[in-house]
């Protein structure tokens, strides 16, 4: 298969740091979309797998799921682009297209395995897929969606795997106007939650351990912030609301959450510590309360999220980088220093 | 408030043994059924009140929720009820009434706090309320079941109680033909539950430690037995099932069964360890699936339960004993030897 020489920054061990690095792209076959990188979001995800802390990584590997850019080249089938046009990439590039849930649109939920944008097997090369911190990327162009053309182009790039992944369970289990929902954690994923939660037009309740961001999470929507590590506060809202969002990565203590629920009511994991989670068997049998778990969201519904998002005029928060400041920018993401996305403008990657 | 002296068996500290005492009951109001209790079950809750496992026991503690009998009074108001008929009597005997929960047939959930059988606070006579270990027991008829008349009356009892928790979420979740459940657990709410999944319509595939008991399952309704221990057998029911209950109420390891559940799946905890149980986040986040609880059921459900019940001609499988026997019978349920579930034959009182 033909391929192109593409400058990239990705690392070739747990413990070494990110460098520039050549990595080889497939030449556009009929359905696929080449896309020259503008900008790339950084996710907590590109440090787990970068420093290989949820196992599997296969180096070198080079990170990056948050991805718009513009069409340089389609191939000959290739319908809903043509050159020119911005394009965006989230965080799978592939799918079998064949089980139950390819064709519901669930993608990622795929029996036989979604293909990651980066370190899954690629069908194409045989080597692992590289992600977005590099000049160009290829795909196919059922995985590639349409970025509105009001957003700020930057600040559009996180929407691709923090957008999705707060945007698909608010919307799976139906958050809107009547309805209280809890958004935990005010960080890459959380920010946008509010952001999402509010415009569906639910009454939001922000919790957060920093009694800081509480002015910032009245302005990205909250209608009352509460800290969850105040007893008081967190008391007088047991049993009021419809459904939590619990955007919080690190290790933390559901069962405080928990109780908060209504009846029926559902609390939603969508960071992923590495480690258990235990869970109190009062806390879900009294009022028939239910934890579940969600993970990004189809190709349909990452459009349909893109297009709310452009609808309501809703972008994350973010600080953009040079692609030099990358091992930097890592260091401060596991500090919990940025307000609250980190995007590489990739202009830098040519310096 | 005029009372009547009434024999009981009960414990007065979390380490005595039970034995025979007198309590005293409400002569019956306008509202109340007088019942001559028949039969009572023992469940586990029972032993955990009585020692005082999930604190909160206030001694001397009657214990009992599985109560079947005859009416023997009904004060002027009663129009449920008339002398002689077969009553029942589950883990309520009174709620707020007022709550949405309430209003919705849903007393289990009551906002203001379910009043259980027993060691709930008695709002007619100020003392803690007494289960079933009795000769007899006054109950406001919303909380008192009719009792169908073709079943077996002692095997009857267990169903107030293991009946209604199993069959609540079954019910609730959907279960019927087309969905593949399991159950995990062969014990006094287990084998209750696999009857009614089977009754449902549901393919019904259990998971037991032991090998001993897998005739036994297959001979209660199951298509399929698994041995929960044997990894092997486990790896091919990954992603099947849509619905599983968990009807163990010791400390398990409900990570080996979450990976089971198909995309969207749900599985629900009826028992109550008392420690907490660690959950990865991944067995939730991956397929979107819920882990879940649910409490017994309100009272119009249970009597829905009773009527399925006897329509499909489903008792709990039993071993009577006389009151007598209760102290034996705790240390025998402790080692999970019986099969399987208590029944006390409240003649025996008056030896």
């Amino acid at each position: 298969m033909q391929t192109k020489n593409v400058k990239a920054y990705g690392t070739e061990a747990a413990e070494a740091p990110l460098k520039s690095m050549n990595i080889q792209r497939r030449q556009p076959t009929p359905h696929d979309v080449e896309i020259e990188i503008l900008y790339c979001g950084i996710c907590h995800s590109d440090l787990h797998t970068a420093r290989n802390e949820w196992g599997g990584t296969v180096y070198p590997v080079v990170p990056g799921h948050e991805i718009v850019g513009k069409v340089t080249r389609v191939g000959d089938h290739v319908s809903k682009f043509k050159v020119g046009d911005l394009a965006a990439v989230g965080c799978m590039v592939d799918s079998c297209g064949e089980c139950e849930h390819c064709k519901e649109g669930l993608e990622q939920y795929c029996d036989v395995g979604l293909v990651g944008t980066y370190n899954s097997p690629d069908k194409h090369l045989g080597t692992p897929t590289y992600g977005g911190y590099s000049e160009s990327i290829v795909v196919d162009e059922h995985f590639v969606l349409r970025v509105p053309e009001n957003l700020d182009l930057a600040a559009t790039a996180p929407l691709l795997c923090a957008g999705i992944t707060t945007y698909s369970p608010l919307n799976h289990w139906k958050v809107g106007p009547g309805k209280k929902v809890g958004v935990i954690g005010v960080g890459g994923l959380g920010h946008v939650g509010i952001k999402i939660a509010k415009a569906m037009g639910a009454e939001v309740v922000v919790f957060t351990t920093s009694a800081g961001k509480a002015a910032d999470a009245k302005r990205l929507g909250a209608d009352e912030v509460v800290l969850s590590n105040d007893k008081e506060q967190m008391n007088k809202h047991v049993k009021t609301f419809h459904f939590i969002l619990d955007a919080v990565s690190a290790v933390h203590d559901i069962n405080a959450y928990l109780p908060l629920l209504k009846l029926d009511g559902t609390m939603v994991l969508v960071g992923l510590p590495e480690q258990p989670l235990p869970i109190l068997p009062f806390n879900v049998v009294l009022h028939r309360r239910s934890l579940a778990g969600s993970l990004i969201g189809g190709i349909k519904e990452t459009q349909e999220m893109l297009d709310f998002c452009s609808k309501h005029n809703i972008t994350a928060d973010i600080e953009l980088i040079n692609i030099q400041q990358l091992n930097e920018a890592y260091e401060r993401l596991l500090k919990g220093d940025v307000r609250y996305r980190f995007v590489i403008d990739m202009a830098s990657i040519k310096n």
